[in-house]
């Protein structure tokens, strides 16, 4: 395909709250994050788009690995592995796009505020988009998940490797 | 929270080729989306980044709906449902940044390109991420959904109602 580069601007949309303020100790997926709460505060003026969300146990988070710098590398090494792995096959926050993806317990509404359980992303991330999650879309249970599915790292939890500061 | 809005550049790293060729059609989720195949082009340069996703069965695509045009509603009538709902509450492709998200299946890798199933975008999509799914992250085959779980809507596919052109 044509090498060319296009450019695309997003907004920010609002901003996730979270008891995470450094990289370390931040739990590296919300599926892995227990009890953590935090909350997601909407800009007011997008507040009327909310309310439906009620009913739905989880949504995912659309966000910015704000605080991750990407220098180019295809290959590194996954919290959850030992040996490098190519990087669009990791979730690790240092990407071309450092779009992060978090299907996150939903608790409740208060007006442009969400309450949310399974928070792993850290205080101020920068929120992109809401969508509820639906099993009948997004669940795969039996899916095999490759170098994951044979991972034997217990680590549930982030260090400073793909953070700036 | 405060409202200034700030902005963010990503840049297109590849294209998802599929055969739908227009909106009507087009099926509304890769879990509605049957046998449809396509494949993902990624840029050449990045091509190094893809390898390790051998193995699992199904990716994340991010994309831009790059046919879509939001004109700042924050309720509308999804395909699933024959009432409005709160924008976030949807996966409708009309949104304050027009980010979509499949779990297409992974049939191979050649190179820079990534053959699937199950693609439910519109040919030429431009590609913002790629992702490995994984069960133990993204699978919550319980999880209550809302308006979702109660729409009579047997419908699997797009028509035009959110599209320009």
């Amino acid at each position: 395909m044509n090498t060319k580069t296009s450019e695309i601007r997003l907004r920010v949309i609002g901003v996730i709250r979270s008891p995470f303020h450094e990289p370390s100790g931040t739990p590296i997926q919300a599926a892995l994050a227990g009890d953590a709460e935090g909350s997601v505060e909407v800009l007011d003026e997008l507040a009327a788009g909310l309310p439906d969300l009620a009913g739905f146990d989880r949504i995912w988070l659309v966000y910015w690995f704000h605080r991750a710098e990407w220098k180019g590398d295809l290959v590194l090494t996954p919290f959850l592995d030992t040996q490098p792995r190519s990087l669009f096959a990791t979730r690790a926050p240092l990407r071309p796009n450092p779009i992060g993806l978090s299907p996150v317990r939903l608790l409740g509404i208060e007006g442009n505020v969400l309450h949310i359980q399974g928070v792993d992303v850290l205080d101020g991330t920068p929120l992109l988009d809401i969508k509820p999650y639906a099993p009948r879309f997004d669940s795969f249970p039996e899916a095999r998940a490759g170098w994951l599915d044979a991972s034997q790292v217990e680590s549930t939890v982030s260090d400073r490797r793909f953070h700036k500061r």
